[in-house]
């Protein structure tokens, strides 16, 4: 029997071949007739392109993918036993910790094969949006292990908060621009209009879909939303499975934080696959409630940036005009959320819930006090939820399994642990005039 | 046969029980005559004082101190394979990565059975000082760990290069105060003469040490130097012969940076030890070439401090005026070095080399890209000089063993990355005249 200190998926496993109702569809916002696979082939390479569309229930992992995965996985599976016994509860929670990998978080697992795959189509460059930095990041170290150069929009409140996310891409010899920017018309059209926009990830998209569109030797990569993004972020699942029947665990809940949906989907598809065969379990995105896209959005057609310029998706949205309130977690200031994700939401598949910011950030401190890690505050979402769910399972005597993603660690982001510039951390409120506004502004598809 | 993923050591081993020779010997500051047990009693507790003056070769680690250790313990010891790769060297090169503790250093290894034994013996406030960040950010979380209160002279240059430091202090509810500060006598005289003054570690020790002198509630912590602070880290050696024996390989050549002297102490101390009994092995400390304490210093009786409030100590130093050019390294900004390594040195049975932080930078790249993990500044020092052996191994065909201590990582250290900000890394040359000035102003013992 192979060592479990050793397992790492040799596949990644695609949530579409379950789901024979779900129909991956991207609407030309041009035309706005069906893309095919043309379409999308300005922007992506091939490969990619396939794995969006595939119903292959299991996907291998080249080996060049694994050697790298290698460098930081199998991530840890933890019990939070400390924090059990904080709060009390009669639950045991286990959490799969990402933030071990180079760049920081579970963006990595994507990053590499992105950028494997568009290397072997014969890109040398990629362009990329990113919030918190998490993102931008992770795409720079898999640009530089496979020898090729990194464009990132940088959405500007991020740029600005957090300069060791900007001088971790630089060391990794990416560029990095602060989003809206002057370099694409996407960028200026923003600024003329909002010359002091915080940015977002829906423009920062807009800017870096423009440049892979406008130059054929670039091409675009995207952090979440996408089938194949969620598809290799399996690997965490499939890795939390086999380490928890290990320890003859199966979980009855699965939390994590969402924003696009990538890191969700990559701890929960694996779980709720066995849900499609009768396993009972509850699976619960986490999201900001100052951007709450399953909790408060529409399920409909959409585009996924400001700008018009990405594909139309059918999506929870909260339109794509949306700038959420400048919330500490940048990651997840995005007005729509993974399709795939959104299907399975609409079905009844999955829950979602929301947090407010400041719950959040005495769930981390309290997490950091207890298990000794300091979480991003994307992560903390999840956190925080679990903690509740951990009181309620105290009040009621219910001894349940709860498994979450710690997506990312939070050492570059400590300016949302610091107290005396934050003076206590500000909620915002569900923004429902500015959403109610923003979903009149829908495409007609 | 036990788990060697979680295999702790049970004691800690002492490497004064080996060194007959090695006469362990304060003198009191004020009457210029030895110093007793009584001295130290005024700023430290009973048990670190017996631990401080002990010659048992091991000392049982208490259970609770065991239990936080699991938190984090024990720590990996990777094979650097990419980074041999890239160098093309036959040497193979081991790293025991310390980086994983919630503090991000090894620092916490010492800083829970400090905050221990204080705490058993009545005391509920440490203070102490930091220079880069990491030992106060060590004891901090020690402190929360046990329920207690910390408070923390940090070195001025780092208080404002390095805010996220001083964040994680205070999100673990530690006191952070600039130094030289107001506070006490020390910092007031120090600013007095030099009101710009960066600060140091030797007047920040001074400002600790006056305030756990002047309260009886309040003891004193150092992060390094000390016999019992090098006890404690021989945790990470014990850990890595036993992680190399599993893999069937002793080592050539241990690495390790030199500030105070704990982190190489720490891993070096259980495989010199060997050495003793006729192993063969060499044991190198790196040090920064702006201060070089064992390189360039004398070995002779000094104070720990500025101030001349600590005992005065036999090793080797630059003199306890002398405050080093303000490199990035701020946890290698030390005048002296831990008398027991002095004495190790003075005997020959280690070695010591310096490095200039233009190369620690590119180290600290080039193993970041290669291994995905940015080291803190002070543990690139280590890296650079196990590169320049590997490529020395690389062209006199010599496939040694090399291990060496990843002390931490350099998520709160990005300034250091930071090209922009530093335009190309000053490197300081030997200060000579500031070193020979210093030096006309040691102790008469």
């Amino acid at each position: 029997m192979e060592d479990i200190n050793e397992y790492i998926p040799e596949c990644w496993y695609n949530m579409q071949a379950d789901l024979p109702d779900y129909k991956c569809q991207f609407i030309n916002p041009f035309t706005m007739k069906e893309a095919g696979k043309n379409d999308l082939k300005m922007i992506f390479p091939e490969p990619l392109i396939e794995q969006e569309i595939s119903k292959e229930r299991f996907i291998k992992i080249p080996s060049e993918v694994l050697d790298l995965y290698r460098m930081w996985r199998p991530t840890p599976l933890n019990r939070a036993d400390r924090l059990e016994k904080t709060l009390g509860t009669p639950a045991k929670i286990f959490y799969k910790y990402e933030g071990t990998s180079p760049a920081g978080s579970h963006k990595l697992n994507t990053a590499i094969p992105q950028a494997y795959f568009n290397k072997i189509s014969g890109i040398n460059t990629l362009s990329t949006e990113t919030g918190a930095g998490q993102w931008g990041s992770a795409l720079a170290f898999a640009c530089k292990s496979l020898n090729m150069q990194c464009k990132v929009f940088m959405v500007k409140i991020s740029f600005n908060q957090k300069p060791y996310r900007r001088i971790f891409i630089k060391l990794f010899d990416g560029t990095v621009i602060s989003s809206p920017s002057m370099e694409t018309e996407a960028g200026r059209e923003i600024l003329k209009n909002y010359p002091d926009s915080n940015g977002s990830l829906g423009i920062a998209i807009s800017e870096a879909v423009e440049v892979a569109a406008k130059d054929k030797n670039i091409n675009y990569s995207l952090g979440s939303v996408l089938n194949h993004v969620l598809l290799h972020q399996t690997v965490i699942g499939l890795e939390a499975k086999r380490q928890l029947a290990e320890l003859d665990v199966y979980p009855d809940e699965v939390f994590a934080c969402c924003g696009g949906g990538s890191n969700f989907g990559g701890i929960a598809f694996p779980f709720i696959a066995d849900k499609l065969k009768g396993q009972e379990l509850r699976a619960i995105a986490v999201e900001p409630a100052a951007c709450p896209t399953l909790t408060k959005g529409v399920y409909t057609y959409d585009y996924g940036d400001v700008a018009k310029l990405t594909p139309i998706m059918k999506m929870y949205t909260l339109g794509h005009n949306f700038i959420p309130p400048a919330i500490h977690a940048g990651g997840l200031r995005y007005h729509g959320v993974s399709p795939l994700l959104s299907y399975l939401y609409s079905q009844g598949l999955m829950e979602a819930t929301s947090v407010h910011q400041s719950e959040v950030y005495k769930a981390g401190k309290l997490f950091a006090e207890t298990e000794g890690i300091i979480p991003a505050p994307e992560s903390a979402h999840a956190i925080a939820a679990v903690i509740n769910e951990a009181i309620r399972c105290r009040e009621e005597k219910d001894p349940k399994n709860i498994l979450f993603c710690l997506s990312g660690h939070g050492y570059f982001d400590m300016a949302f642990y610091d107290n005396e510039i934050n003076g206590g951390l500000k909620d915002f409120e569900y923004p429902e005039e500015l959403i109610k506004k923003s979903l009149n502004d829908l495409p007609k598809v």
